[in-house]
Order: structure tokens, then sequence, then C-alpha cells
């Protein structure tokens, strides 16, 4: 295997045993980004000169952090302060914040290497870019964080930072055969990001193992924690069909069977979860509180650029104008009363598992899919992981996600590596 | 009275009577300012040219919004394109943000004309600027939105926009005699408002009555909202000592007092409201939380502009840093415990009175005050308005803070104007 190809993990154990250099790892990074970035449009800015600059600068120092000489690509709504950040939007063409995102912060003093910044929808909303599926790149690779998804996939970077408000991590992830992490809402700061939705926005990353999830979690937190079994015993899971499990492709349904008979297997207690009916229009409160939202957090743009936005995000925001301050509260409150539910329904399971997203990554770049399978979990604030495995009818990936309890991340990512372990 | 000294509904019926004009308010209030600003020191940056081309184009035009021809002032850690935002830090001096914050589109959208930016604490945090207090200008005027109550009280402008984390609007409006009000978090977007701590950061914003501070709220959400009485009954008040009763001047214990007393007079039933055990240690919860997030926030400020950030933040940091993730969660925990227990326990009442601030504001510059009474209302998410009305043995003002149901900030409003009226 070319180094471009390893994971995160496996770079740091040949960096620990001197079998390579961050040099030769971004040089590697880097010649397969030429080849493959025509077909593929993940990047919308390529810092390499600078990537190699600070490669052969931590080469020639002592280990830095958890990211030694690791490339990390970065979603374009999250600011850095060397490279420029136009949010996927006409708008923001060339503009250069003068910080950095809290995340970039952490990479950079773990010693990763930011190799760029990779598509966003605009504004991290519906309009997608150019950014092609690699599996096959007449279709999408879903969005919003089309491109960070993509690059992973296409083995071009081993880690790289989305964000999700709807869908825009764990849907990617499903469509690109990658590993979508999107943590408990409130984990990690969401300072330098671009605000979508004050109160649904949530960093995530993808990468092509478990165990690379956890490495930039623990380099976020700045502190290394393992991914050791939460018990001796398998774990207990739900099997959660939800309320939209008839809008699923059978690809997708037979994915969380498939898996969940796999884990079965391996000895796992696996058993229905069905949410209550407060669960049913869930995903409608959600979409209606993102619309009223996303009007208000986008209203210089809007206001003051209404020709360089796309008619899409111009009619979302009109529709989110159009939701009255009791429907808002209404929606606030079903998103209040659905976290204390939930709270005891998945107490009784050490997670969930469901649909990624409704199934292949659909034909067309005009689109990114649909959220569907997305909402209800990222409105629960609850911490989400997509694992690839399966695919669909035309050889497309389809993932299923794995659902914890709010702020059991690390639970969630230990389970989702014993997990791992037995779908391969 | 002269033009700076009204309410901005006084001058809003002025206007609409052909009685004045937007260039003679703006005149007003530049004049008064140029006065007393030696003293104060509440703006670090007064776009006086601006915002008379911008009066003049309004009295050019027709009726334009809810707030045609008013002044605002805007504190330093809000973003507006036209006007420098330094976030109250020499980190960031000249810094010219790209984008208004929502708040800002909302403002210019319904006609309001922007004074200029107030000083704002070091990133709204601990660390003072130069403001005095204008009842005595050896006094702090409260933080961390000093420069937007100054202002106020000093009657230089009839509005302005604060924002809260801890105690930031509540506490500077007790100590500076003017109305604050902290919404319910959520109800308004932060996008374009630095961060501080994600979970907690609130707009709120100042003015010498409650309907000014209603007017502001409308204009926010685009349509006006009568401040009609919420029900012909009088209102049934919570009187809530908290576990921090203790550390409440005499004035401070006083002024809630009469004020529930003189309610009650006025046919309010009034009765003790003590808060379960679940909040005695919950401002410990809160500050534990900020720090945490505000060390997160300001990652790229403590690593990269070390020396130019003060002592109190660098150390507020590295205390945040000691936090660990297991200690953040539970703190989240207890939040969400609260909030949940809350709700139910304002169900009672129509809304609780409790001190605002532990007394009037303490002598020196060097430091805002302690939050004490305001970190459980704001990690509650619930609203908050504090009103003027009695004063301390110093002759400075005292304020009493009324709390409402979370989402209810309208009726909050309502009752609020209620207990102005028989509070003046």
């Amino acid at each position: 295997m070319q180094l471009h190809q390893l994971t995160a993990t496996a770079l740091r154990a040949k960096l620990a045993a001197g079998e390579t250099t961050a040099e030769a790892i971004v040089q590697s990074c880097l010649a397969h980004i030429a080849d493959r970035e025509d077909d593929i449009h993940a990047w919308i800015h390529l810092a390499g000169d600078a990537a190699l600059t600070k490669a052969r600068a931590l080469d020639a120092g002592p280990a830095k952090g958890l990211l030694h000489g690791i490339p990390v690509a970065v979603k374009d709504i999250i600011d850095t302060a060397d490279m420029p950040t136009a949010y996927g939007s006409a708008v923001y063409q060339g503009h250069r914040p003068p910080w950095d995102a809290s995340c970039i912060s952490f990479v950079r003093e773990a010693g990763g290497v930011l190799l760029g910044k990779t598509v966003s929808t605009e504004f991290a909303y519906f309009s997608p870019g150019a950014t092609a599926n690699p599996h096959n790149t007449a279709h999408t690779p879903g969005g919003s964080s089309s491109g960070s998804a993509a690059a992973v996939a296409a083995e071009m970077v081993p880690l790289a930072f989305g964000s999700q408000t709807a869908g825009s991590v764990i849907r990617p992830a499903s469509f690109c055969g990658v590993v979508g992490f999107k943590p408990s809402r409130g984990k990690h700061s969401l300072a330098g990001i671009k605000t979508l939705a004050d109160s649904l926005d949530t960093l995530g990353w993808f990468a092509r193992s478990v165990p690379d999830i956890a490495l930039m979690r623990s380099a976020l937190l700045g502190e290394e924690q393992d991914l050791g079994p939460v018990s001796a015993q398998p774990p207990r899971i739900g099997l959660c069909r939800t309320a939209q499990w008839g809008e699923a492709e059978q690809s997708s349904q037979q994915a969380v069977k498939a898996a969940a008979e796999t884990l079965a297997a391996a000895g796992a207690q696996v058993r229905d979860l069905d949410l209550p009916a407060l669960f049913d229009d869930y995903n409608a409160s959600q979409q209606r509180l993102m619309n009223y939202q996303v009007a208000r957090a986008l209203a210089f743009e809007r206001i003051n650029h209404r020709t360089e936005i796309s008619e899409v995000l111009r009619r979302n925001c009109d529709e989110g104008l159009a939701v009255s301050e009791a429907d808002y509260d209404a929606a606030r409150d079903h998103g209040r009363a659905g976290r204390h539910a939930f709270a005891k329904l998945i107490g009784d399971v050490d997670f969930l598992i469901t649909p990624s997203a409704p199934g292949e990554a659909p034909a067309g770049l005009h689109a990114t899919g649909d959220p569907v399978f997305n909402r209800t979990w990222t409105f629960l604030d609850v911490p989400a992981l997509s694992l690839p495995k399966y695919s669909g009818p035309k050889g497309l990936p389809v993932g299923v996600q794995l659902v914890g309890r709010f702020g059991g991340d690390l639970d969630l990512l230990r389970w989702g590596q014993w997990a791992e372990d037995r779908l391969r």
C-alpha cells in the first residue's frame, strides 16, 4: 500500500518506527490528489507548498502531538487564518479570516498538517458544489461536507473535517463508503465555523477507520483516550427503524438488518427499539426550526447579496422567514421533549443501529440526497457514527448508522470499533 | 426634554407626528455624547458621519420599519461590515468583518441608525475596558456589556446591544440603572457574534423602558407585537432568593422585597419560591462549563496571541483546559436536569422576582462585579429582565430581576411592563 492509502493510525505507527516521514506522507497524498482531483473536485483550495514546509519542519523537530505529520482536510465553512475560506459561496470568494477555528487550532497544536480546504455546499446548506462521488463520478458524494467525504474516500487524505446541521456528515459518509462521525452537540467548540443554524450545527469528521475517528477526537480534547472495550460483555443493541423506514431503499434496509444479524452472531443482544409517537413528526420540527434559524443566521447574505446566493437558498430563507415565533417555539419545545424522552429510551441499550441514508448515492451532481435518516439524531444532539460495509444494486456504498446517548461519544466509538471489527 | 433623553418609543411617536427628524435625533445624541464621553468612555468607535448620512436618507424616504430613525449602539463583540470590530481585544484592533451580525441586519432592515460600537470587556469576559458608571465615574458600569449599559444610562442612545454568557446584560443594567433584557437562549441568532462559550452566549439589549425593549424584540423578529396584558388578572409571582441570597447586600435584598411588596399591593399574588437542592451548586456547574468552553472557543487567541491577552483571561483559559471531559459532561448534564426541573417549577407562577446583582456597582474600574445572581438563569436558557427603581447607600442604582419560562419572552415583557408601571 502507498502512504496515501494508509489510515492515520497506521501512518502514526510508521512515523514512530522511523519507517517514513511527514514529508513523504504529504508528498504521497499530493501526488494522489494530482492524479484524481480532475475527476473528483474535492478541493476548493490546496495548500501543497505550505503543507510540505510544515511537514519538513515536523520531521526536523521532536514528536509534537497525536496528529504529528498526519494530513488533514478542512471543510470550507471552517475558518483558517492561512487559507482562504469562502463558505461554499460566491459571496466570500477570496475571504481570509483573521483566525483559525477552534478545531483548527487543536489540530495544529497536535502536529496535524493541513492540506487544504474542501468543497462545501453553499453555506453548508443544500446547493451543491462540483464534487463527485469517487465510487462513480456521475453520482453525488452527498453533502454538505461533500469534498471532505470524497477526499477521504478517494484516499487523498486520511482525516477531514465536516459539519452536520441536518445530515451533512453521516449521509456523505454513507454515500462515499467512509466512516463519518457526528459528536454530541456541544462536545467540540464551533468557534470559527460559519453559523448555519444556531442550535443544530455540529462539528464532525471523516476517516477510513473508527480508531482514526477516535484519534481526531483525542486531538480535539487534548487528551489521548484508548478504544478499549466498554465492557467485557457484547453490547445490547436497539434496532431502530424510525418512522421513515418506508423511505429507505431495500439496500439500506438490508444493510441495517445484515449488520444487526452479524453483530448478533458475534454475541450482541439485538432487539427492536421503536421510537414513541412523539418522534413521528420530529423530522418536520427539525426542518422547521432549521429553516427559521438559517433565514436569520444568513440575514446579511440574504439581504445584501441576494443575486449571489442560489435560488434554493433564497427559497429556503423565505420559507424560514414565514415560520412564526409560535411555530418556532413549538419546534424547540418538541426538540427538548424528544431529548428528554430519548435519554430514557437509550438507557436500555448501549447503542442504536439505524439507516445512515435512504440508500446509495443518487445519480447526478445537482443535489446531495435526503437527510431523512439524520434530522432526528441531529435534533437530539446525540452522537452518531456511520460505518461502511455494504453496497447497493449499483455497487455504490451503503452505510449503517450507530447512535449513542448524549455525551457518550467515547462509548459509542468503543462500540463502533467493536462493530467495525466484526463487520469487516 | 431633549431628543437624546427620550425613549425610542417616544421618538417614534414624535417622528410619526412629524415633530422631529431622524437627523435631529442623531444630532442630539451626538452632541450629548460629545459632552459626556470624556467621562464615561462608553464608545470604542463612533460613526457620527455615517449615522447622519443614514438619518438624512431616512428622512428623505418613506417610513422604513419599526426602528426608523432610532439610534442604536452595538457592543464591540458584534460584527459590523461598515465599522471596525475588535472584540474588546488588542489582538483585533482595526479588524473589519466582511459581514453584519444577524441582529445588525435586522436593525438596518427596520430603519435603525447605528451610532457606533461600545466598549466590551476583553472578548466579553472579565477583563474590563475604560468605561465608567454614569452615576459615579469612580464605579464600574458592570460588564461585559459595559459601554452599551453606560451609553443608555447616560442618555447617549436609547437602545444598545449587549450579550450575556454569565451575567453581562442583567448585571450592568442593574449597576447603571437601565432596563436590561436577556432573551431565552436561541430566540435570536448569534451569527456574527464572537463566540465566548458556545452553549451559554445570548444576545441581549438595554433601553430606558420596557416598551423600548419590546420594540427591539419586534424588530429582531420582524413582526410588531404589542405589550397588552397577558391576562386580566394580576400576576402570580415567585419570590426567589436563590442559594446565593446571603451574598446579596442589604440594598439588593431590600430592592427585591420592596418590589414584591409594591406588586403585591397592586394585586399580585406573591409567594416564596425556593429552588430545590439540585440548584445549590448550579452556579458552579455553569462556571465550570463556561471556563471549559471559553478555553476552547478562544484557542486561536490563547495559542497565537498569548502576550496580547490579559493575565486573567490566560488564567481562566488554563483553568478551563484543566477541566476533564467527564467534569464537563457532568456540568452539561446538570444544566439539562436544571432546565427540565425549572420548566415544572415555573409552571406555578407567571414569573420570578430575584436579585439582579449583589448590590450597587463596586468602586473601581479594575473589575466589573460578580455575576452570582445571573449564572443560574443564563444556564437555564430562560428570559430575564432587570428593572431599575431602587438605589443603595451610595445612591447608586440597584435593579430587580424578573425571570420567565423558556420561550416565554413576550409574556415576560408584558408582565415586565405591568411591573414597571407599578414600580415607577
